[in-house]
């Protein structure tokens, strides 16, 4: 092979993208996979959205558009902002783009190659990949099983040195579900000032909350005007994956460095898929509601029977639809063990170690996607699996 | 402002889409402007590609996709090079992205901050952006106005060095509109072998050529296995600029890479769009046709129009939808041409500089969204505008 660049050389992806490809590959065989891979709900995009992109579709408005976002949606964005986060940020404070790509963007505009960002870990794969194929230092803070894997601030502190650009929170967390309260949010915040670096608040599951607890967001400290960058998806609170519909409130100088980044590789983002982004922020919420009672159910369901498993152990979360299963009692490392209930047992989750090296020892069993009569199969083929090793 | 990356101090964006925002505010402020600036056919989408887009999001295809591209629309992709192109490719060797992103993705994939791209100069201003805000180093090929525009592959041959990594040329060309010869394209394809370094030939206009001429692409030579990476689009050719479909067709190991640097930072495109892209593909040209002659006849009237104005002078350009039109004859320097232009009589075009400092003494007239009363309108406010300076 030719040369390639050291970016190239340094490419992860997504892991799960892997799993899924895999997966796919034995349901050709003929074999059956209950998938908890994927973090996509089973649910349908609202019809109201369906319904607005398609309205878009037929009044043909299939140009370009302004690659900061389309006006409608940031107004949106702000008024969500407004109505959730505490504040009304500035249309110069919105960006509209996939919440993957804002990752990447949001580290590459504060740091450079040889910078630390400090992130949970175990974390989101994109932000070990993005860190790693760019050549910063990952920085990660040991998310702790005995304090439900929720980030200490305090954890934080101890990491901060001259070389810290950037500190990435994640409440509610993927991949453990946990859900940091107002005191942690904030005292990250304040540790964020202190040390006077950028703080990504990723927020992509911030409607999905179990028992009636709230989401805290640390931007409400400097209205996303000095160092706060909020990360907002509408994949998963709408589920609307396949949109790659996501937004970044920020301080406006950094905001309008992240819009030229995307102006440079993305140009802009459809106008159709915009306006559906719209109307799912502006329309009707309460199929939400139900939504969440399910994941719930299937919250409940699939936790009590994963501690009903000789070998396993798993936190209730708090958030989002993960659950981060200590694997640690089956003797194997989490690699193996995920390899091998995908090949006798056709369950397809996540190896603790694809999220951090942290993550070792656990695996990760996604609910979204999910019925409760799967995750009963499921559990039942696991009985039998662990029978076995 | 806090501290910022190299990366956000050296992003320039896309100069077109600067100017439009300024374009839109004087609409905003009453004043009529005729659109010369954006590269974007002011045809509808076809409706078949509509229809099957609606037909997607009916059957709320709305989740996450394979990162390489849905495998209908690669395989739509494979037997468009079989037709067009001559050959067949693996569906490995085809990835779906956005072409200005794949523009990006190339360039990083090949070359390390600090080494070499070769381009034509003037060029679209995203290669310009891409390899500054990377750290690459442009090294420009001048096209020459006596030459018509064309890349002559012995200006290649002077440029490379042990540093060049990439070879970037355009055919149909933007901004010049200029149609490399067969010989010219294999020559460059030649070269770009005895160099051993990755030719990325961006064919995004490939089906917009006047006169009955034929579109000649070098990846006849390797068929895309050893070096050549094909740059296609769906935006120019099918009017579907805002849906952000393009497709690379290129050696497979790189184009895995390519799609790991998609998988990390966008996760995967829409399924919805994609089907639109394949209806594009596989669906009815003979819209084409019709559109090409209605570009043709703009193309005479507007180059005709330039030609007999005092201080203009501009080569009839034999594809894409752009005017290069030499500017000298005025005194004034590109930008300051195009101001005036835009403030004294509404007309937006694009100062040659944007496309390199090779584009110096020019300005870019797309002529892909202005009607042929529109175009006559604009003539006629530019000899008044050129009897006063």
């Amino acid at each position: 092979m030719k040369h390639l660049s050291k970016i190239a050389e340094n490419l992860l992806g997504q892991p799960m993208f892997g799993l899924l490809s895999r997966a796919q590959d034995m349901e050709r065989e003929g074999k059956k996979v209950i998938h908890f891979e994927l973090g996509d709900p089973n649910f349908d995009s609202p019809d109201h959205v369906l319904e607005a992109a398609k309205k878009a579709l037929d009044q043909k408005l299939t140009h370009y558009t302004n690659s900061m976002g389309l006006r409608e949606l940031r107004e949106a964005v702000a008024n969500y902002a407004e109505r959730d986060l505490g504040f009304k940020p500035d249309l110069n404070q919105v960006l509209i783009c996939p919440a993957n790509a804002l990752i990447d963007f949001t580290a590459r505009c504060a740091a450079d190659p040889g910078e630390e960002i400090i992130l949970p870990g175990p974390g989101f794969p994109t932000y070990y990949s993005v860190i790693k194929y760019n050549g910063f230092v990952p920085v990660p803070v040991r998310l702790k099983e005995e304090n439900s894997f929720r980030m200490n601030p305090d954890d934080i502190v101890e990491k901060i040195t001259d070389k810290t650009r950037l500190i990435i929170m994640n409440t509610p967390q993927n991949p453990t579900g946990s859900v940091m309260t107002e005191e942690e949010v904030f005292k990250t915040a304040e540790i964020a000032e202190h040390s006077d670096v950028y703080l990504l608040s990723d927020e992509v599951y911030s409607k999905i909350i179990y028992g009636g607890k709230n989401h805290f967001s640390p931007s409400l400290r400097d209205k996303c005007k000095e160092r706060t960058i909020v990360l907002g998806s509408l994949s998963k609170i709408y589920s609307m994956s396949g949109w790659r519909l996501g937004f970044a409130i920020g301080p406006e100088s950094f905001i309008r460095k992240m819009g030229l980044l995307l102006e440079t590789i993305m140009s802009c983002l459809p106008a159709f898929t915009q306006l559906g982004g719209k109307a799912a922020l502006e329309g009707d919420h309460s199929f939400l509601g139900k939504r969440i009672q399910e994941l719930n159910e299937r919250r409940n369901l699939l936790i009590g029977g994963l501690n009903r498993i000789k070998g396993l152990s798993c936190v209730m979360p708090e958030g989002a639809f993960y659950a981060f299963c200590n694997i640690k009692g089956t003797g194997m490392d989490s690699a193996r063990y995920c390899e091998e209930l995908l090949e006798n047992s056709g369950i397809a989750a996540v190896s603790g170690n694809c999220f951090g090296s942290f993550g070792e020892g656990y695996a990760r069993f996604c609910y979204a996607s999910t019925e409760k009569k799967e995750i009963e199969e499921a559990l039942s083929k696991m009985e039998d699996f662990h029978k076995k090793i």
